[in-house]
């Protein structure tokens, strides 16, 4: 179960970060739950802010991304109890780049590797993750969830 | 209902806009309406063209973000009777920007905001905003929609 | 069915290129497959690298988006059996663009031209088509999508 399983690998989930605009945490359709893109905010800041690599160094990205991961888990439950939560079926990827950074997919790796050590498995999704110019708050890192609700 | 509630907020829905390709306005999935991602067409011109803040005002991306959903009920209709549309589950807004502009939830809140007055506390959604560094068409923003429908 | 469609269009689908990263190349949710964004690889090549149209031209990166849907195939016939996809739900295409460029969807409908090719009037899809600065590896495209299954 993911409560568990947050506390076996020592995640205590934030309090909320965000929603930064007029729309909402979390929403369920049937057995999916869709999350809002998550900014790497922790403690109040952003963890990693800039263009990859010029502004901001592929390790610190990497990091902000896991805490989008975290992020989320806060934002999944305003809609859902946690241990409903079983698994994990896409997540889209923004990583901002200058435009000669092709290594989005390692940035968006660690985001997918944390998915996989909560869920096993059924933490295995799908992803896009794509180079932008610029993010929200010039954030370094968007990451939005889609994860599979038990029924 | 969404009809009634158009006509109360004086909001007449234009011929359809779009699609710019080889897709559709709109597709039912089950209780999910998929909206193909809208520009801010109005009387068969952009309302709102090129990156943020450099060549489009906020404000006018913002009536740009607004008009996008306006476009997205008229794909929606294609697809489904809109007292069918009891809801939105998710909004993804792209928003073209200069890379030193970090206010696109700024913008995509004009869209949140008026899919909130239209549908109510159903029309809470989550949310995916991003930069990018160009749009079709050189549109200004770009945004695409997840409904819910009533079975 | 899809592998007879497949067969009369002469399309061999190629071993699965990709995934570029910790995830999985298509997973099922009731009766959605999503597939992850694909690249233009071709034996082991990307079809098309760069920004369009200062690095890539406008017929290549087509070439690309075509190649995405096969690529696409390949990935979903790990999680399904071929026959059982009966249409397309949804295309997000991103191209790497010139900020200057904005004939994206002129791109995106060589994906969403085979897609119809294959699967006929249920194979008409939303779709979203975006320009980004840059993407993985430096491709040119690319390309998610979601199928739809028979139940």
């Amino acid at each position: 179960m993911l409560k568990e399983k947050l506390q076996t690998l020592g995640i205590a989930l934030p309090a909320l970060a965000g929603p930064f605009g007029a729309y909402i945490p979390a929403k369920v359709s049937e057995s999916l739950l869709f999350v809002a893109g998550q900014l790497p905010m922790k403690d109040g800041k952003l963890l990693a802010i800039g263009q990859v690599p010029s502004r901001c160094s592929i390790d610190q990205a990497r990091l902000a991304a896991r805490q989008c991961v975290i992020n989320a888990l806060a934002a999944a439950q305003t809609a859902v109890d946690l241990d409903r939560i079983v698994g994990v079926v896409r997540v889209g990827a923004f990583i901002s780049s200058d435009a000669s950074f092709t290594q989005q997919p390692l940035i968006a790796n660690a985001a997918s590797e944390l998915l996989i050590e909560l869920f096993g498995e059924p933490g295995k999704h799908v992803r896009a993750a794509v180079g932008v110019n610029v993010l929200p708050l010039d954030a370094a890192v968007e990451i939005e969830f889609t994860f599979l609700l038990s029924t």
